[in-house]
């Protein structure tokens, strides 16, 4: 395999990567520039989705959608709204009504919680905040995590140079679950929580979940958000091409993830956690 | 007023601009870079904020909490939860207990109707995405809005040269709202859907609302979500600086909005609408 400027990169170890030619995530649309010249660029699709679990609805995303089964699953887990070891009896998918639908063997016990919650607080945000917070505090991570440099200066090639569409349409985010310096998952989509939720999910449906031994590189900032979905995934490592926020920061330190930022080309911040070496 | 190569930049017409000094925004922050040296830097701050509505919890928001009382205004209004007519009678910022409540002269309609439905949807987003579409139906824009290739030159010039969080600390995005080529309330969050809200909230209070005159000048991307809190004010026109998606397109060409990406230097792409005048 070789990048556009005819380099050989590294051997593909993706099990998952973009699909940029893939006709339902672009579309061509016509404009002009600022001379006032016709111009026709690809742009990113971004469709609502609506997600039940067991006949409940739970929220409409805007996604990409091309993994719906990946999407539903990793954020009804990151939510904590189903558990590592909930049997998933079922995922369908209906295009046409744009609805995902995730079945479970048993009743998750969520359900039961909303149902009691929502008649006082109104919207589950906020009680799906504070339960996250409770699974928080029993959660293992791997303490002993390790990155090397060369890991990290090997990944980013390699996904950089990745066909993408990033690459073919921009206004897109990136998430990427790698093992050492191999990528595995590569998953793009209008929202950078919803590629750690389909990475997540597709990790946990190949039974790879928890993630102890995998480093996931997000493109752009990291936010709690992305920090509390790998926490609960049990993630290894984070790398973030930008910054970090300070509740970011504080709750990897607190859980001893090891947390990197602005890692660009030969540089990189190390903010917390874990073992890392220079080599 | 200079930039930082000692340049004289526009008069300074904003009413609010970032305020980077202010120790509440960000941390100190200490790290090891990729050699193994100590270093340190300022990272963006990221706090919970539950906001009420009357006594009923809404949602809980990430936000760096400069500005609690026009997010919370303004998240309201975005979402169609309290209306351009309802009287705000008033906004009790708790920063303890990391609350907001926001109250109005009567009871808003929105209660009511959230009562009910999340009985049988479990959670108010799907529900409010559905609301807010039915507002959308009787939105009229300003079909006449103009926007200049001098007034964006101008605009980006001042707005890249203003000290903000994002040249202090990064991590973190910009709304701008314009009267022609006056930048008059920046405001800057950990979401940019914040940063929006934040701005229509001041707005609002201010009497601008419907902002039919003025342009939405907005860092990174551009989702359906910010296209529909832009209608929702009546905004004249969108600037990106990064792309759109396709639901972001649609949505603005279906309201007649000017919507533009790729703001940069001398170059911008035209996706939508209005009058644009190359001059």
């Amino acid at each position: 395999m070789t990048d556009s400027s005819g380099d050989k990169i590294a051997d593909d170890t993706f099990m998952v990567r973009p699909d940029p030619t893939n006709p339902k995530l672009t579309e061509r649309v016509s404009g002009v520039d600022q001379n006032g010249n016709p111009i026709e660029t690809s742009v990113t699709v971004e469709r609502p989705l609506t997600l039940f679990l067991n006949g409940r609805e739970i929220v409409t995303m805007m996604t990409i959608c091309d993994y719906p089964d990946y999407l539903a699953v990793g954020y009804l887990l990151n939510q904590n709204m189903i558990h590592p070891d909930d049997e998933v009896t079922g995922i369908d998918y209906d295009e046409e009504i744009e609805t995902v639908v995730v079945r479970t063997a048993t009743e998750t016990d969520f359900e039961e919680k909303l149902k009691k919650k929502t008649l006082t607080s109104g919207c589950a945000q906020g009680t799906v905040f504070g339960d996250v917070m409770e699974k928080f505090e029993t959660v293992k991570l791997n303490q002993e995590a390790v990155l090397k440099t060369s890991w990290l200066y090997a990944l980013t090639k390699t996904i950089n140079t990745t066909p993408s569409l990033y690459l073919e349409a921009g206004a897109i985010h990136g998430c990427v679950l790698c093992d050492a310096d191999k990528p595995l998952l590569y998953m793009e989509d209008v929202g950078r929580h919803n590629a750690v939720d389909k990475v997540i999910g597709r990790a946990f449906m190949d039974g790879l979940v928890p993630l102890t031994d995998y480093v996931l590189v997000v493109s752009g900032r990291v936010s709690y958000e992305i920090v509390a979905k790998a926490i609960s995934a049990c993630v290894g490592a984070i790398v973030a091409v930008s910054g970090p926020t300070t509740l970011a920061v504080d709750t990897a330190r607190r859980h001893d993830l090891l947390l990197v930022g602005f890692a660009r080309d030969d540089r990189m911040n190390i903010y917390s956690g874990g073992q890392w070496v220079n080599s």
